[in-house]
C-alpha cells in the first residue's frame, strides 16, 4: 500500500499566514513531492461544530472560505481529496464503535484537550462532543486507511490517542483491520507558530492581529507597517533585538535569499540584515518595508489563485461534492471491513443464519 | 401527528419472564391497544457493544434470540417495525450532533448512569460510549420521532436527558425540528422488577437465576419447584410469610382468577390462597405447584410461537431485514430535517451558493 496523507481544519475562519506556514506550505510540498499516493484534506465542519454548536453559521459561512484558501495555496483538487467531514456519514459510527475502546480517564488525560479545554474556559461546561473528539480524530485518520498524518508537535497526543485506539481495536476484532497511522513531524522550525502581527504568541480574529491569505495588497502593507518590532529600538542608531521581534519572525519564516538581490542588494542574506539591525543603524520602516516585498511576493500568486477560483464558486462547490463522494466511497469500505471484523454484518453474514438454523433445527 | 412508540433491549441474553413482566407484556398491549401509529422496537446492539466491546459474539448470538422472543411473546411485525440499531447509521451522526449539547459534568449528575456504573464495577474505566449512552439514546428516540417512550420509573433520569436535548436542538437550530418525547410510566406496580427464583433480587445469567422465556415446560416446571419461599415456613402447620416470599411475587404478577377454578377450586382468588398461607396449614409444594399451572398456562403460547419462529429462521432475518430498511428511512427523513435546521446540507442549500456568488462578484 501507498503513502497516504490525511488532514485537514476546521471551518471557523479564513485561514491566516499563521496556517500558511504552520501546515498548508507543508501540505502542498507533500502533494507536489509525488509521494503520496492518497492526500485526503478535511474540512473539519463537524468537529468546529463541537464548540460552536450554538453557531452553525459561522460553520457554514466558513466551508467555502477555507475551500478557497486551500486551491490559493496551491492544493490541486486533482491530486488531493478535499472533502467535508460532516458529508462522511461512516466517520460517525466509527467514531461510536471507537468509543467503546477508550475510557473516560484516559480522555481526561490528554494534554491537548486539557490545554484546549482552558484555552476555551470551559472548565466544568465542556462540551461532551467536544472532550471526546480525540476519538473522532481516531475515526477521520483510520477511515481513510491514512499512514502519515503530518501535523505540529502539539498534536502528539491525539496521534498518539489515535494509535492507541488502532492498536486496540485490531487485537480486540483482527490484526490487520485498522491502519496504524505515523505522525509527520515538521523537518524544521520555520513550520513553528507564528505570532500574531501585535506580536502576540496567537494570531486570532478576535485579536484582530492576523494576516490572512485572502487580504488585499493594500492590507497586508498596512497590516505590515503596523507590526510590532523591539520596543527598545527607538532612534535608528539604537541597537535593536531580533527575537521575539515580529518582523524578524515573520522574515524567518518567508524570506529567501533571492529576495535581497531584488530588493535589499546591501545585504546578501537574512543573517547580514540581522546583524546590522543588532548593532544599529538600521530602521524598522526598512525592514518592514522589505518584509513587505517578501510577503507580496508570496502572497501573491497566492491572491492570483484565489481571485480565479471566487468567480467560480459553483465549482468549488462541485470540487468538494466530488471529494465529498469520493471519500465517502473509501470510508464505507473502511467500515465495511471494520462490521465484519466486530462480526455485526448480520445481514452479509451467511455463516451466522446458517449456525441459527443449525441450532434450532439439528 | 399520531403516537409513536420507541423501545428495545440490548440483545445481551435471552429475555426472561422479568423482562416479560417488567416491558414485553406491556408492549404487546400497547401494540394491540390500536392507539398508536407506528411503533418502533430496537435491538440495541451498538448499546450492548458499549459495555461488551470484547465480546460482539455475545451481541452476534444474541441478535436472532431477542428477535424469537419478540415474536414469541407477541409482537406482529406487520404492526410493529423490529429494527437492529446498528443497522441505521444515522442514529451515529445524531449522536455526534447532541453530544455538543450536553455536558461532560450533566452526564456525570446522571443517575441512572451512576447507578449502573456501580453495577458494573466500572469506576475510573468507564468505556467513553458506555459514559455517553444517554446521549445516544436520545438520538433513537428522537430519530422515529417518538412521542411515547414506555419504560419503568428508573429510567426517568434517561428520558430527561434526552427532553433536554429536544429542547436544546429546538431552541438553538429551530423550533420543532425535533418531537419531545413522553415517558410511559407502567399502570400498575405488577410491572415492577420480578426476583430471581432464588429470591435475589436482580435475575441475572449468572447467578443462574432466571426463568426464561424460551425455557421448556419441564425447565420452567423445575425451577419453580426449587423457588425460594419463606425459610420459616419450615412445617406445614407454621404461619407463612407472603412478603418477599418469591411464589408469590411471581403469582401477583402472573396469576388470574379464572386459574383457581382450573387449578385450585377451594380458593376464589389469590386473597384467599395469601390469607391461608399468612395462617398457617399451606404447604410450599401447593402453591409452587399451582404457580407452575399459572406459569405453563402464560408461557404455554409463547413457547409454541417461539418453536414457530425458530424452525422459520430465514424468515425471522427477513423481517429485522426489512424492519431496519424501514427504520432506516425514517431516521434519514429526520436526520435531513436536522441537517437543513443546522444549515450543514451545503450541497442542498442553493441560497448558500447563491450568496457566495454574491459575495464575490456583488
Amino acid at each position: 500500500m501507498g503513502k497516504v496523507i490525511l488532514t485537514g481544519d476546521r471551518p471557523t475562519g479564513r485561514l491566516h499566514v499563521g496556517h500558511y506556514v504552520g501546515s498548508l506550505r507543508r501540505r502542498v510540498e507533500l502533494q507536489n513531492s509525488g509521494e503520496y499516493s492518497d492526500i485526503y484534506i478535511m474540512i473539519a465542519d463537524a468537529q468546529a461544530l463541537t464548540d460552536n454548536a450554538e453557531h452553525p453559521e459561522k460553520v457554514r459561512q466558513n466551508i467555502v472560505e477555507v475551500a478557497l484558501d486551500y486551491l490559493s495555496v496551491g492544493m490541486d483538487p486533482e491530486v488531493t481529496t478535499i472533502f467535508i467531514q460532516s458529508m462522511i456519514p461512516e466517520l460517525f459510527e466509527m467514531t461510536a464503535y471507537y468509543m467503546n475502546l477508550v475510557t473516560v480517564s484516559r480522555l481526561q488525560r490528554n494534554p491537548t484537550v486539557k490545554n484546549e479545554i482552558q484555552m476555551r474556559n470551559f472548565e466544568a461546561s465542556i462540551p461532551v462532543g467536544f472532550f471526546t473528539y480525540p476519538i473522532s480524530q481516531a475515526a477521520d485518520i483510520t477511515a481513510f486507511r491514512a499512514n502519515t498524518v503530518p501535523v505540529g508537535e502539539d498534536q502528539m497526543p491525539m496521534i498518539e490517542q489515535t494509535r492507541e485506539i488502532v492498536h486496540k481495536f485490531n487485537s480486540v476484532y483482527g490484526e490487520d483491520v485498522l491502519v496504524m497511522p505515523e505522525i509527520l513531524l515538521p523537518e524544521n522550525d520555520a513550520c513553528r507558530r507564528l505570532p500574531g502581527i501585535d506580536g502576540k504568541a496567537k494570531m486570532s480574529k478576535s485579536l484582530n492581529n492576523c494576516i490572512y491569505l485572502a487580504d488585499t495588497e493594500k492590507e497586508v502593507q498596512q497590516k505590515v507597517m503596523s507590526m510590532f518590532t523591539d520596543p527598545n529600538h527607538i532612534k535608528i542608531t539604537d541597537p535593536g533585538q531580533v527575537e521575539g521581534n515580529t518582523v524578524f519572525t515573520y522574515l524567518d519564516a518567508f524570506c529567501k535569499d533571492e529576495y535581497f538581490e531584488e530588493y535589499l542588494p546591501d545585504y546578501a542574506s537574512l543573517e547580514e540584515l540581522k546583524d546590522h539591525y543588532r548593532r544599529g543603524g538600521l530602521g524598522d520602516v526598512k525592514i518592514k518595508k522589505f518584509l513587505n516585498k517578501v510577503l507580496q511576493e508570496e502572497l501573491g500568486p497566492i491572491r492570483e489563485r484565489r481571485a480565479y477560483w471566487e468567480s467560480r464558486i459553483p465549482e468549488v462547490y462541485e470540487i468538494l461534492k466530488s471529494g465529498s463522494e469520493k471519500a465517502q466511497k473509501v470510508a464505507a469500505e473502511t467500515l465495511k471491513s471494520m462490521r465484519t471484523a466486530m462480526k455485526i454484518n448480520y445481514f452479509d453474514d451467511s455463516a451466522l443464519i446458517e449456525e441459527q438454523i443449525q441450532k434450532y433445527q439439528g
